[in-house]
């Protein structure tokens, strides 16, 4: 097998993340940051609190992944280049005379290119989780899914908390778990990285790893560039959906329907409230997603 | 000691939670998680949501262990069998074709099989628990009360937990940690099996569960089919609440009619104030306690 | 090295904080917690919550350094003769008849002799705390200095997190972290002690330990004699700040000079609205520092 394609996945899946894409991840992270209201000023006003929110939203997937597996979530402090690297960052995001960096990044090539390194590293940290997690859990497919999962999307449950704990974010119990893109996108490939690793894919791993990436990157590139919101998944959940959650419907049309002709009317009524709910809010799913929550 | 009530407990003893009361458990959780308002509605609407919720009631006690123990909070994911039977249920519990387990289980026989199996599971809940925390700490005789109380009724803090991060629990300085029946009969179990485990009870320890297993099952159901608050414990309470808090109000009303007879007036309206204070609240508490909170 | 001087601190530096020191820090924290508003009376209604709500106050600190290096929060329960000295501490404040220690301890000499204890025991825990996170991460300094800090002055974030939890205290996002003056104390506590043992200051650690608890106790004392807040860091903390972030400041203001001059008009006034916004800042902080935070 040396065939080119073979070689470059290879080289590829070899590349280290250390000083370039790791950048690019605390860049896109601590400018998320800053983009929020207030940020800034908090930031001249408790440099430390801003310090401590900013190591939050760099090093978070890590962090809930050490908390989930029981580790030391200061585990990250440890590795004090990382740290000194996003500290930097930060500094210079926040404190940069004029601000050059913003205006830098809000030029949009540049931004492109840390958001699409930026991705390269959600690839790398779904499969060191589900590695980590299968060398604690032998064939515990359900944790290395979840440690998967918590690496590559963590950061985001992990900023809600501390914003709740500041009291300037009000959590509703709509918004809590309804799933951002890239959580969608790292569940995704956090259940194929587990097959693969159990067996399941008869693909190697560095050629998974290829293709992978260049679907997250070809896809947020795409859905930045068009600024749509491009659903890869809304046909494939909305099957997924129907076949789980939608046949009692159907089933109970088709009741619904006999009990009609055979006029038992008392179980009828009593079952027609809740069949008329639940198509409610099957509609109401439907048109919830094609405006992309 | 072949007698025949030595055989039958040390059977019961014996017996293994894993297919049936297992299902119980996990039925009767989901139930409760169900008769929630609008956990029907979000299920549609989230099922991944709903699902990890149902998860948290089904095994929170154990989570909640293993926190404390600094033990990996997702080792119950690890056993991917009860992970399984429970989500099955939950599946089963909220999108069964016309409703017909919320159905069946509105059926009082069936109901009280349900509730007196999962009471079962506590006591086996509570001694995993304290021997678990024995093989941690020797003679840490708190530790073990700790964690055999929180592995039995740990499940209602951790799902208290997740409706505060959610947003549909307000919570209310007075509610917290006032206790249920549930946690304080876990709260006792808990005691009594540690003494036992410390070798402080004369009483082999199947005979203690047996004993207590029966305690738990016939205090339930006794509760649920008058649907009366027994208070097996107010009299023991009120005892030991007085010994421990009563005296200082026996002493200062004592100390009270001396004063007023040597007329140290000065003084005496000093502590009248806090003494009708205390007894007003040993008072409020005697009433809250026949309402059964 | 037999001089006097030396000797005595390394006498100091091995006096036991058990039964006096301890004692001293276990009756501030049950006291600092009695005259929240409406802890006396919860404690009459809810024993079992106080208690708790009580050990989170003594504890606090250690709880959270256990929880930030992965170890059981529950150990601080093995150590039995701990909790049952705190145990008494907390029965005698709160259900001591006529109130006799409340009153014991508003005597001004009594309480400065208690705060200067518990001032003490601060320096141990620091110590503690650094040389604990050192044999898990060699050299880890960052980690050093977190853990020491969490355990010497986390017992305020544990009993916040409580309150939040409980529902009796709204946090601001204006007031979390920022810092108290025991949290600085200990921040620079827990840096110095951090170089000491990484070797990068050239004083043996007993002599440290002596200097710093002295500088503790003294300016403890101090601030509570004279009511007035001493702020012994507010001029290093400027310097530290302008020294940091200041500079953008000047720098801008050179810029804004030149600009102005070269009649830049169009990026001047871009840039001359940060520098207000920043100075403001700046002032604002100034002005915060003189009414100590």
């Amino acid at each position: 097998m040396d065939c080119p394609w073979n070689e470059l996945s290879l080289a590829f899946s070899r590349t280290s993340m250390f000083p370039f894409f790791d950048i690019a991840h605390y860049l896109v992270s601590v400018m998320a940051l800053k983009h929020q209201p207030g940020a800034a000023a908090m930031a001249w006003k408790n440099p430390l609190s801003s310090w401590f929110t900013a190591m939050l939203h760099c090093f978070g997937g890590g962090i809930l992944s050490c908390v989930l597996l029981g580790e030391p979530p200061l585990r990250f402090l440890a590795n004090s280049t990382n740290i000194l690297l996003a500290s930097s960052i930060w500094y210079i995001v926040f404190f940069c005379p004029r601000d050059l960096v913003s205006q830098g990044y809000s030029f949009l090539p540049v931004q492109l290119l840390a958001v699409g390194m930026k991705e390269v590293t959600r690839t790398w940290k779904i499969v060191g989780g589900v590695t980590h997690a299968n060398s604690y859990y032998k064939n515990g497919w359900i944790v290395m899914i979840a440690i998967g999962w918590a690496r590559g999307a963590g950061g985001s449950i992990i900023t809600n908390f501390e914003q709740l704990v500041k009291g300037s974010w009000k959590p509703e119990a709509d918004e809590w778990l309804k799933m951002s893109y890239p959580a969608k996108v790292t569940l995704l490939g956090s259940v194929i990285f587990t097959f693969q690793q159990t067996n399941h894919l008869a693909i190697s791993r560095h050629n998974l790893m290829f293709l992978y990436t260049m679907f997250l990157v070809a896809t947020k590139i795409t859905m930045m560039l068009t600024e749509t919101a491009v659903m890869p998944f809304a046909f494939f959940e909305d099957t997924l959906s129907w076949m789980l959650f939608g046949w009692q419907q159907l089933f109970s049309s088709c009741e619904k329907r006999s009990e009609t002709n055979s006029s038992l009317s008392g179980t009828g009524s009593s079952t027609s409230k809740p069949v008329a709910d639940a198509s409610d809010k099957v509609h109401k799913k439907h048109t919830k997603k094609t405006k992309f929550t």
